[in-house]
C-alpha cells in the first residue's frame, strides 16, 4: 500500500530539529527524501571538492550569490561544519550521497566516510526550502507542493560569473502565482538574501532562454494558468551544474531532495 | 520657440526646495506644472472637502490605504498643514486648483481664497513622484518621464473598501519594465508604504478590467515593448474619481500635475 517515496508519518513526526534529522541519517534510519523533515530548520546543498579548487569555488560564489549562496564551508580536511551545528558531520549526517569522478556518477552512498580524504573541502549552499517556507506562512500557494513533485527547473541563457574551471548557465527554479502573490512572494523573498533572494525573473519565459515553459530541464512540470505569472528564482543546482561541466577529479554532493538538515532556523535568515 | 508646456530653466532650478516652490506658487509666479520642481521633496494630492465628509472620507482613506495615503490632513477649517511645512497655505501655495460643485468643474484657479470656508477640511495624499525618484536613482528607466508625458492609468475592476458616500473603482498608474527591473522596482517601492507602496498588479492586464492596454482611462498611452512586463501601482487619481462619483456639494482639488510641494524629503517616507 505505501509507496517508498512517502515516509512513515511516525518517522517525520520524530525529527523535531536538524539535529535530531542528523543523527537519524548518521544512524541510517533516515535514507529518503528530507522535504518536511525538522520543519523550521534550514537544509542545504552539499558539494565537497578537492582543496585545490577551493578558491576557485569560493571565488565563483563570491560572484554568483544568488545561485550560490554559501551558509557554510568547512576547514579543509574537516568534516565539520559548526557554524550549522555543532555535532555536525558532512560525512555522515545526510541521507544520502553522489560521488563523482571526472564529472560521472560512480556511487550513491548513505555515508562517504570511505570515500573521505584529508584535502576535501566541504561548501554548504542555501536552499529554497528556507523562503517556501515564508511564503507557505504568508498563505501563498505553491503547487509543486501540492502536488507532492519536484519544484520546476530551467536551464536558462542567464550566464554565471566564472571563476577558474566554473562557468555555465545559471538554473532557475519556478513557481506559477498569481501576480498579487508574485508580487508579495518578490517582497518576502527579498528578505533571504542567503537563501537566494528575490526571483532573477518574472513572466517572460523566452527572455531567458526557456523555450518551453513545460519542459523543465530538472524537476517535474507543473502547469501554469491563464491567470498565473511563472516566477524563476535562481537555484541550488546552478553550482552542481557548474561542477559537472568542470568535470572535477573528485567531488561529492548530497543526493538530490536528501539535505543537510542544520541547527539554524530558517527565520534566522530573514534579513529584515 | 518655447512651449508653454516647458518652464525655462531658470525657474525650474530656482526652486530648490519644497518652500520655495510654494513660495512661488503663492506670489503667483509659478502656475504650471510641478514635475521636476524642488527635485527630493514630496509632492501631494490635494482633496478638500465639507467637514460633513470628513469622517468618512478618513474612514475611506483608512481602509485603502494603498489607493489614498494620506500623508496630511488640516484641522477643520484650517489652511495649514504644518507635518508637511510651518509656512504653508493650502488655499494659495499650489499653482492651480479645480473648484467642483456636485461633482461639476466650476473653476480652474490659482488661489482658492475666495473659495475657502470655515468648514473645509484639507487631505493630502501621497504621490508616485516620490517613488519615482528613486526607482530613476537604482537606473529603472521611466518611460513616461523619458516621453514628458503624463504616466499611464487606468480605471480597474479592483474594487476600493467603500465608506459612507465614498466607493468605486481603484484607479492605477501603469510602468512598463523589463522583469529584472520590475522586480527590482517591487523592492524598492515596497519601502514607500506611505505612498502607494509595492505595486498591486504586474503582467495580465486583462486580470484587473483593463481590456486595452493602448488605451488608458487617464494620462498618455505609453509603448509596452515585447519584452517588457506592465507594472501596476495603486494611484492618487482614485480618490479623486471616488470623490467625483460621490458628487460632494462642495470640493477643492489640485488641477492635474500641479501639486502641493512640501518641506518633506523623498527619502523620510522610506521604512527601511
Amino acid at each position: 500500500m505505501s509507496s517508498p517515496l512517502r515516509k512513515p508519518l511516525a518517522q517525520i513526526s520524530s525529527y523535531r530539529n536538524g539535529h535530531a534529522a542528523r543523527l537519524a541519517a548518521r544512524r541510517g534510519e533516515l535514507t529518503g527524501n528530507t522535504a518536511a523533515v525538522a520543519p523550521g530548520y534550514v537544509q542545504g546543498n552539499l558539494c565537497v571538492l578537492p582543496q585545490a579548487l577551493a578558491s576557485d569555488f569560493l571565488r565563483f560564489a563570491q560572484r554568483n550569490p544568488k545561485s550560490c549562496p554559501l551558509i557554510g564551508v568547512s576547514e579543509p580536511g574537516s568534516r565539520a561544519v559548526p557554524e550549522l551545528g555543532l555535532d555536525l558531520d558532512v560525512a555522515t549526517d545526510l541521507p544520502r550521497y553522489r560521488i563523482w569522478r571526472g564529472g560521472e556518477l560512480i556511487d550513491e552512498p548513505s555515508s562517504v566516510e570511505d570515500y573521505w580524504r584529508d584535502d576535501l573541502v566541504a561548501f554548504v549552499i542555501g536552499c529554497s526550502f528556507t523562503f517556501e517556507e515564508s511564503l507557505m506562512t504568508a498563505g501563498i500557494p505553491l503547487r509543486h507542493v501540492a502536488c507532492g513533485s519536484n519544484v520546476t527547473m530551467y536551464r536558462t541563457s542567464i550566464p554565471t560569473e566564472p571563476a577558474g574551471p566554473f562557468h555555465g548557465p545559471m538554473v532557475v527554479s519556478m513557481r506559477p502565482m498569481k501576480p498579487a502573490d508574485a508580487i508579495r512572494a518578490i517582497q518576502i523573498t527579498s528578505r533571504f538574501p542567503a537563501v537566494h533572494g528575490a526571483p532573477v525573473h518574472i513572466g517572460l519565459p523566452e527572455a531567458i532562454g526557456i523555450a518551453d515553459i513545460a519542459k523543465p530541464d530538472y524537476g517535474d512540470p507543473v502547469e501554469v494558468r491563464p491567470d498565473e505569472l511563472p516566477v524563476f528564482w535562481a537555484c541550488g543546482v546552478t553550482p552542481q551544474s557548474v561542477i559537472a561541466t568542470a568535470k572535477p577529479d573528485f567531488a561529492i554532493t548530497h543526493a538530490p531532495g536528501a539535505m543537510l538538515v542544520t541547527d539554524r532556523r530558517n527565520t534566522e535568515y530573514a534579513v529584515i
